[in-house]
């Protein structure tokens, strides 16, 4: 079970409740009443456990789980161990966040500021946010309901943030405006001035930023990824984009909504990316393009031009992605057939 | 125009003050009384804005924009829509930065030192310097005139940083001199001791590190990016280098003036950068190389081996950037035509 | 010799002394009773100071050194200045470790807790260990002895740390269970919960992260680096393993004992690095993969696929670093060809 110095678990739930707020059905309607205590993955979950299986990968654990249940799809469940009552459902690890959720739900501090915290006069600290120790908050913010800005973050002059929003330990936002259920985490650089200038005999001439990051409902933004505020234009990341750790999203670009940036990723000026576009690890995309919908792109692939949408890519440069793979055998077949000759 | 809760306006000015300051020519001479208030882009300029093209990718918002003036190379101006003054030179962009300083130039707080922050005895804290809250300064570090060290940064002892510096909130400095003019993003970390180690059966040994990072005048460092001192010699960032988000600079790492060096990029321990040089977005240097003066890589190059300087490379390992398009155009030609026999 | 507002110097020692304890034979018995004062870098070396030559890149300024005495492998004491004696022994990095940290051992702070720090009730601070301004440190955790957390670092509630741990300035540690000597950089992110999430036809849903990070003893982690927490199962970095700055490592990711990860190397969530593997800098690994014990990366490379141990691989995608060069010979001399044809 989890570690109690670290989560605290609400419950027990039983399997028929479990079901109903997960939307999955019982493969033996008769254990409706059985009691399920906690959550865990397959090869440490108890009988009064539930666990989930979405990964192909780990079938074999699967059949060898002492779960009490199990989270599963259809395809999968002639392969469940005899003990294990399977919560049958399309999307099993869809209904396992919700499940966890109900056991784990996100806990918060009760609503203080702290005494070091520094709120400048004239800011909006609305009901129910929790303001940690040695928190900055600059002249003139507003922070919404219920949000939690965690130990020794910064919040700039000005900026206003949404309802539900969670600033890790250590973040840092200025020249922004934030929605509701926005979550920053530790380290997080948002709304810095980013990387303009022009170039002069005598040196580089700064170009004053002078746009904001406007980030809309339900983004989270990972440790120590940073986004630079517009030139201008604003930076724009779209309702429910997630980013995730170590991310660099320079000034004027603009996300749309539901994409997903995977660690390391970087995303050059004034670039656009349409909604539900995923970039995965390392990618690098160049400035002034446009990447259309639903684009997806392989790990480290590296984009110099506009892509179309709701197709996959891969490499550096990019191609699609069977184009890519096409080459990457054609070129392995002919050096080992050039050697062996 | 900007938004006024994060930016405060100086201004208006005349056009023939504007042309005058920004070294351009005013396509009407008859035009030098009109009065500008404000810069904006060319998407969403007012006629009492001024804008600018520098990237051809924009002419036709050029020949859209309301703006009442614009900066514009001479190829571009009879792009112009009738209802705008032109201010013609070479260098747009240039002329734009020093335009939008005078509209908006960089604001510091009034000079003090927070009651919340830490300066240990014996720092030398020079005049006109603004020492935010919770900043803990060192045993005798000093801190030059007309410096704002911003939220929660940290300096170490005996730091020595020179006139009108800028440290972002929750930075860390340390083991390193720093010139004037030097600006240090949120988030940065200097001078931590560099990836140093001896192996031996029973383990990593580690060397102690013994070096600084000396930062030459008008430097800027991105947001998170780290930059670890010397193990003996030190660590050297040249002259009016410019150096972006999430950039990683190894130990002993010697770069020249007036490089750039674009987010994510990262530069092994003991190389040396020439002057000029310009690494773009996620490139990566292996150690102990030496790179030419003006050598230009491109994004995601990686280089194994030293270079000449005054070219521009590309791949991974990098070639000449020429030699590298063709061999890219070579592999997919002879991929598709090996396809369709 | 190192600047002094940064190091602090013991000694001096006599040759004989610094061979005895670092292992080595003198060239010349005689000298034993030499005085060593100070140890520097083979270029600005004084017949006072002790020197080592570890790379042969380096030979010539080793042939030229004025250094009184010289760490060497047994090759190339041929090559050395008349004047220098030897301290001649199969590895003279090590050595040199060794010796180095003699003249400079790492010196902590006074044992203390700063009235700033913020210390929540119930936690336990042992013996000996030093608390800067600021840091805040969360319910319920421990802190071992002769720990040194750096200001404005935060410390999440139930931490568990060890003895002789050092925390980096502005630094965030949670959900972690860290053992002995361990050492976190500046702004490194430890614990957060990683990038799990399931997708609705409504957007993302967070997959509650109740795994936790767990630190094995004699492990460095890099500045500004991130290690997410497990999501069920734990993230485990193994002993004695060394990550270097901007490393990103997700979720449930298991690093076996002596790794090394540089900088800016990624490892996506799942994933199990066995003993003794090396990343090089900027490569990527991604989700539930296994790459074998004593596996080497090259730089940049990008694995897609479990790897077998004890070889090194090269490219993205990777591939055994032999074959991965003979292609990359293979197709330059085919392009060439093909263009002089």
């Amino acid at each position: 079970m989890p570690d109690n110095r670290f989560f605290s678990r609400k419950g027990p739930f039983t399997l028929g409740e479990l079901a109903e707020r997960t939307g999955v059905r019982l493969s033996d309607p008769a254990a409706a009443s059985q009691i399920v205590s906690d959550v865990a993955p397959l090869d440490t979950a108890k009988p009064s456990d539930l666990s989930f299986l979405d990964n192909r990968k780990y079938r074999d654990a699967f059949g060898a789980t002492k779960a009490g249940a199990c989270l599963v799809a259809p395809e999968f469940a002639d392969l469940a161990p005899p003990g294990t009552v399977l919560l049958i459902g399309p999307q099993p690890y869809k209904a396992y966040a919700r499940a966890a959720q109900l056991f784990y739900p996100d806990e918060r501090p009760a609503p203080h500021i702290a005494a070091s915290a520094r709120v400048a006069a004239g800011c909006v600290i609305e009901e129910g946010s929790v303001i940690e120790d040695h928190v900055v908050i600059g002249p003139g913010a507003t922070i919404g309901r219920g949000c939690w800005i965690e130990a020794n973050a910064v919040i700039g002059r000005g900026v206003v943030m949404g309802d539900h929003c969670r600033v890790g330990p250590n973040a840092s936002v200025s020249h922004a405006l934030v929605g509701n259920n926005v979550r920053i985490y530790p380290g997080a650089r948002i709304g810095q001035d980013g990387f303009g200038f022009a170039i002069d005999p005598s040196g580089y001439i700064k170009i004053p930023q002078l746009g904001r990051v406007i980030i809309e409902d339900d983004v989270e933004i990972g440790a120590n990824s940073c986004i630079d505020r517009g030139a201008g234009p604003d930076t724009v990341i779209g309702r429910g984009t997630w980013i995730d750790n170590l991310v660099q999203i320079g000034h004027n670009v603009r996300i749309g909504k539901g994409c997903i940036l995977v660690g390391q990723a970087g995303v050059a000026g004034s670039t656009v990316l349409e909604d539900y576009v995923v970039l995965a690890g390392q990618v690098g995309v160049a400035g002034h393009l446009r990447i259309g919908k639903g684009a997806r792109l392989a790990a480290q692939s590296g984009v110099l031009s506009d892509l179309e949408g709701g197709r996959e890519y891969m490499g550096s440069p990019c191609l699609p992605i069977r184009q890519n793979m096409r080459q990457i055998a054609f070129l392995k077949r002919l050096a080992l057939k050039n050697k062996t000759e």
